[in-house]
């Protein structure tokens, strides 16, 4: 049976990544790697909008967003995280196991803080060292106004620290047009890579603070990885074949065109909405990203049964919802390697899945939706 | 953008297979090489459903059928060929470059041959020394009943004949217990793999046949190719990764079982029919084959700028019509490496593209008829 990974990370890989991936190992200080290293992170740049320093570790999205933190902020410093979801949840947790103390603020899963509510807390708290925010809250598929909330901390001391790891290369992103501090992306969402890779993007104001620190830490320590970077290396051994891979998708990008890529990412994120709202099931996010979309199930569904359904009948894999929202929702990911037909299968499987479960469901309406708002790109 | 390779062959291969393939390349004259092969030539039998004689040829179809007439027949003999499409005609086309007489039976193309037509012509010119059939004639997506001819010719002198390039491991066929004498199948189809390897099954008869002619010429000489095949070898070298290849498909296909893998065919062919006549769209078949599906395109639509919309837009490849039927039709495999959303994204493709075309399309409506035969699986 074809397998459809259909999860906000990981996504599927092009074929042409993978097969660039299988060539034989080389080492990693040479200067065929350097080549490789050098145009990787010309394209990151590219992908990111940025002109500042791009650090490329081997890690996941979870080893970029501890080394934003431990990097640019110091014990008992005070940094306001968006409790939104998981990965807003994941901020706090990094912030408290390195000793930053977290001011909470808690919205509603499935809604986006609003950019005056920061400002709110930034007046309130003016000693607040960092806002830690999501562009894209993976958990409930939410997007978040990172370039309005950017516009209150860019001309001053506090820094803005940025989730990107399911959204940078699917939805808009301009660092430094925006003027982000410090941005997290992982390589298997919208970078069209396995798991295994993170980045960390700097702005100025956050490298003079990683400088001011002499960095945190060592493996994560960016002090050390702005030395390396900027004789066009890394400080420890780079994951060759990773960057080998990572170079193809990144062409790939470059290709297409980061503009249009987003636009693919609109096309496509609105297709499946409109998909999931001819079945007439709600969305859980009021403010849905284009990369990942919550779709909240009928009440008589048991969500975990429809997941293993969908897996084992149809060999589509979904994902369902974290905490309070296990069993209630689906998450299907339209991030990175993904094309209009990837959408059609979702929803094909969704109608076919719900049927299966007893649910009334008009076969192909979904797919209808969806085909007239593609039939418009 | 993704591409569908939806064309009734080549079609697309297993990851699997094509990883398999990736191996390092190993001498064919080596005890790994024939457990390779021996394997392979079982679970080939297994596909075919034969305890006889299999070759296996680098090569393509067509090198099969010849090795068939070549071997079997010499120049002078007749043979009666069906013609009703393009692969019958290949029949014909061979026969006569071996000087072969042809006795030609004209139907029309979209039809099977009656059974009783050949045993009428059968009985008009008893010297017919063979008798040449598709299983599936590929040009018009037509599945004919060899079982009932087969029953004409096994339990006299006439050899049957049978073209299986796109059918075999897709439709039923049982070489043994139907009597069928010499069978030509590709790899690039149902056997999912890429093309580049014949295979040719011979039964007891045709056996006789050829060793009593000691085959014919020297490349496609199925007696040597029986000398070295009883050696668990093959006369010339081996397309070594294209038989580990064709391994681990076979592999997957007796993994799933020869009788759920037609019984596969069977559903993706009728969910496909569905959805085609749920969008008013006529076949051209009146005996439609479940591996490949040929589907009449309304009068005002120009067909190969159809398949140009397709490929270009929706990175979805189908076949055009051949001859007479250029531009008038689409044939749409399901055959080898197919699941529901191949039928899925053929259908929605098809949608959108006769929409793209200015025609009345009801958006989703050829989705859900297939939707309803796949939920009844």
């Amino acid at each position: 049976m074809k397998k459809y990974l259909m999860t906000p990370g990981p996504t599927e890989v092009p074929a042409e990544t993978l097969l660039a991936m299988a060539r034989p190992v080389f080492h990693h200080r040479t200067p065929e790697f350097r080549e490789t290293l050098e145009e990787a992170m010309e394209l990151l740049r590219y992908v990111i909008q940025t002109s500042g320093d791009v650090f490329l570790l081997c890690g996941s999205g979870t080893a970029a967003m501890e080394a934003c933190v431990a990097n640019a902020l110091r014990p008992g410093d005070k940094a306001l995280c968006v409790l939104g979801g998981k990965f807003g949840e994941r901020w706090a947790n990094i912030c408290e196991a390195l000793g930053v103390a977290v001011v909470p603020m808690d919205i509603e899963w499935g809604t986006a803080v609003a950019p005056q509510a920061v400002a709110d807390a930034l007046a309130r708290e003016p000693d607040i060292k960092a806002v830690c925010v999501q562009l894209c809250e993976t958990s409930t598929a939410t997007v978040t106004d990172v370039e309005a909330i950017a516009g209150l901390t860019r001309y001053t001391e506090t820094l803005l620290l940025v989730d990107g790891v399911s959204s940078v290369g699917a939805l808009e992103f301009r660092m430094d047009a925006w003027g982000v501090d410090l941005l997290a992306v992982g390589s298997q969402k919208a970078l069209m890579m396995p798991p295994g890779l993170a980045v960390v993007a700097a702005g100025a104001k956050a490298v003079k603070a990683i400088e001011a620190h002499g960095g945190s830490g060592f493996y994560l320590n960016l002090a050390a990885a702005k030395k390396s970077a900027d004789q066009g290396s890394t400080p420890y051994t780079a994951s060759v074949n990773m960057v080998v891979g990572l170079l193809a998708s990144l062409r790939m990008i470059k290709a297409e065109g980061i503009e249009n890529v987003w636009a693919r990412h609109a096309v496509l994120g609105t297709a499946l909405r409109a998909g999931a709202a001819a079945l007439g099931l709600p969305l859980l996010s009021s403010s849905p990203a284009d990369c990942v979309t919550a779709i909240r199930l009928p009440e008589a569904v048991d969500g975990g049964a429809l997941l293993k359904d969908l897996e084992a009948k149809y060999g589509v894999k979904f994902a369902g919802g974290q905490n309070q929202l296990k069993g209630k929702i689906v998450r299907i990911s339209t991030m990175g390697y993904s094309g209009p037909f990837d959408v059609i299968i979702a929803l094909s499987a969704l109608e076919m899945a719900l049927c299966d479960a007893g649910q009334p469901v008009e076969l192909g309406a979904g797919v209808r939706a969806a085909e007239e708002v593609l039939l418009q790109r």
